[in-house]
C-alpha cells in the first residue's frame, strides 16, 4: 500500500502522469523519515524542513502536515514496518509543460514505506570516501527533486569501489557527502559545515551536535577545506540512512590512524541511546 | 498518441512509476523539437545534443537515434502536426531508489507531439525582461529535467510581469535565459556567452551564430557582464520555441531605443528563410 494524496492505495492503482512537473522539471520536495521499532524517528522535524523546502520554492502543500502525519502513520503500520523508512515526495503536480508555475496547481503527494535493515556493517567499520568537486547549484538547503548532481557524485564514488563522495566546493571549501552531512574533529573538537545554502541542513546533523553537546564536546558550525579534512583525526559522515558513521578513508589515505575514532563511537552510543529511549516511550 | 520507448501508444496506457529516477532524481534528459509545415526543424543537431547529454550522465540511450528519428516522424504524423513541437524525454528508468546508478539501467523513453503556434506577437514587439542570480549547477550544457534553478528564474520574471530572467552569476557574467540563449549588440558586434558548462549549447543558438555569419556581422563567443547587457545596442533572446526574439527592456530600463533593432530584424527575416527553405524542400 503507497500513499497516494491522502489516500492509502494499492501501488498498482497509481500512475504518474508524464506532465507531473516532479517528471519533467524536478519541481518538487522530498524527505526520507526513519523507522525503528514501528516507531518514526525525528519525524515532527522532517515534516517542518519539509514545510520549509516547500515554501522556498513558492509550493503550497496539498494538505496541512498534522492530516499528513496521521496518514503517514497509517501508511508504516499498513506495510507492518517494524524497522525500515518512509519516502515522501511531493511535486507541484500535473500541468502543461512551461517552465512558470501552472496558474492553479494541485500538488501531488506519493509517499512509501519500505523494510530496511540499518547500516550495522558500515557502522562498525567505518566506510571509504572520495573527494569530489561540488558541482550542484546554490540552494543546497531545499531538499528538491533535483539530485542530479548528488547522483554522478554517489556514483563517482561507486566507480572507485568507495562508500561515498566527500564535495568541495571550487573556493576549496568542503561542504557536504552526496548524501550525507560531514565532520571532522581536530584536537578534540568538531567542525562541521554552518547550514546556509551550500548544504542540507540533516536531521541527522541538527541531532549529532545535540548529541556532540551532551559529550561535552565542542561543536563549530564552521567551514573547513580539503587539507583541514585530509589532516583530520577523525572523520564522520551522517544521515538519516547512515545515521552516524566514521570515515576511515579518503582519496586512498587513511583518515587518522585508519580504524573509527572515540568520537565516533561516543557519538554512535548516544544515536543508539535515542533510538532506545523512542522504544521506551512507545512501550 | 505518445511515444513510449519504441512504441506509439495511446495517453490513457502509459504509467509512470514512483520509482523512475526521473520522478525521483530528476535522473533524465531531454529536448524539445520544432514542427513547422509539418517538417522537424534542426532533429539531427537536437538528437546529437540528446546524445551528448545522455553520454555526459553516463546514461545509455534505449534504442538508436536513427531508430528514434523515423519513430519522431510517425509520432508528429500520428497526431496530424502541421505547426507544433514535440517533447521527449528520456530517464535512466525503474529501480530501487539509491542515488548510485542501477546495476543494470533500462534508460525510460517518452515523447509527445503538440499543436502550438509561433510566438508571433512576442517576436514582432520584443519581450521584456529581468536579471536574475543564476543559482543553477555547473553543468548548464547538460539538458537534464534539474531544471528548478530554471523554473524559480521564469517564475520571478513573470512575477515581476516580464517575459524572461537573464541569469547573472555571482562573478557578474550574464550567462542565458532561464529558457532561452542571450545576445547583445554593441557597435555594430554580437557577443553571447561562449558555450562551455555554463549555459546550454542551444540549437536555435548555432542557428543564429550561422544566420549572422550570413549577415555579415561579426559575433563574438565570449563572456560580457550586467553592465555591458544594460548599455548594448539590442539584446535578442533565442530558442526553441522563441526562435529569435528582441528584449526591448530589462530591469524596467529600455534596451537602445526600447524598439526592436535592425538586428533582431534582419536575423529573424533569415531565420524565416530557413524555415521556407524547409518547406520547399519537403514539396
Amino acid at each position: 500500500m503507497i500513499l497516494v494524496q491522502d489516500q492509502l492505495k494499492d501501488q498498482s492503482e497509481v500512475r504518474i502522469d508524464i506532465e507531473d512537473r516532479g517528471y519533467q522539471f524536478g519541481d518538487g520536495v522530498y524527505e526520507v523519515v526513519r523507522i525503528y521499532n514501528g516507531q518514526y524517528f525525528g519525524m515532527d522535524e522532517h515534516l517542518e524542513r519539509l514545510e520549509r523546502s516547500a515554501k522556498e520554492i513558492h509550493m503550497t502543500l496539498p494538505y496541512p502536515i498534522e492530516l499528513l502525519k496521521t496518514r503517514l502513520e497509517k501508511l508504516a503500520e499498513a506495510n507492518d514496518i517494524n524497522d525500515g523508512h518512509v519516502y515522501l515526495q511531493i511535486t507541484r503536480g500535473v500541468a502543461e509543460r512551461t517552465h512558470q508555475f501552472p496558474a492553479e496547481p494541485t500538488p501531488f503527494l506519493v509517499a512509501y514505506a519500505r523494510k530496511s535493515p540499518r547500516p550495522e556493517n558500515k557502522m562498525r567499520e567505518g566506510i571509504t570516501a572520495i573527494t569530489t568537486e561540488d558541482i550542484r547549484w546554490l540552494r543546497c538547503d531545499i531538499k528538491s527533486l533535483n539530485l542530479l548532481g548528488n547522483v554522478l557524485g554517489k556514483q563517482k564514488a561507486m566507480d572507485a569501489k568507495c562508500d561515498e563522495s566527500i564535495f568541495i566546493r571550487s573556493n576549496d571549501i568542503v561542504t557536504e557527502g552526496s548524501s550525507t552531512n560531514v565532520y571532522i574533529l581536530k584536537d578534540g573538537e568538531i567542525f562541521t559545515h554552518p547550514a546556509n545554502n551550500f548544504i542540507l541542513n540533516g536531521i541527522t546533523r541538527r541531532v549529532v551536535l545535540e548529541l556532540a553537546e551532551e559529550a561535552g564536546i565542542t561543536v563549530h558550525e564552521k567551514t573547513f577545506n580539503k587539507q583541514e579534512l585530509m589532516d583530520a583525526d577523525e572523520v564522520i559522515i551522517s544521515s538519516t540512512t547512515m545515521e552516524v558513521t566514521p570515515v576511515i578513508s579518503i582519496d586512498g589515505k587513511q583518515v587518522g590512524t585508519g580504524v573509527p575514532g572515540k568520537v565516533a563511537r561516543t557519538l554512535q552510543e548516544k544515536f543508539n541511546e535515542r533510538i532506545d529511549k523512542l522504544q521506551s516511550v512507545k512501550n
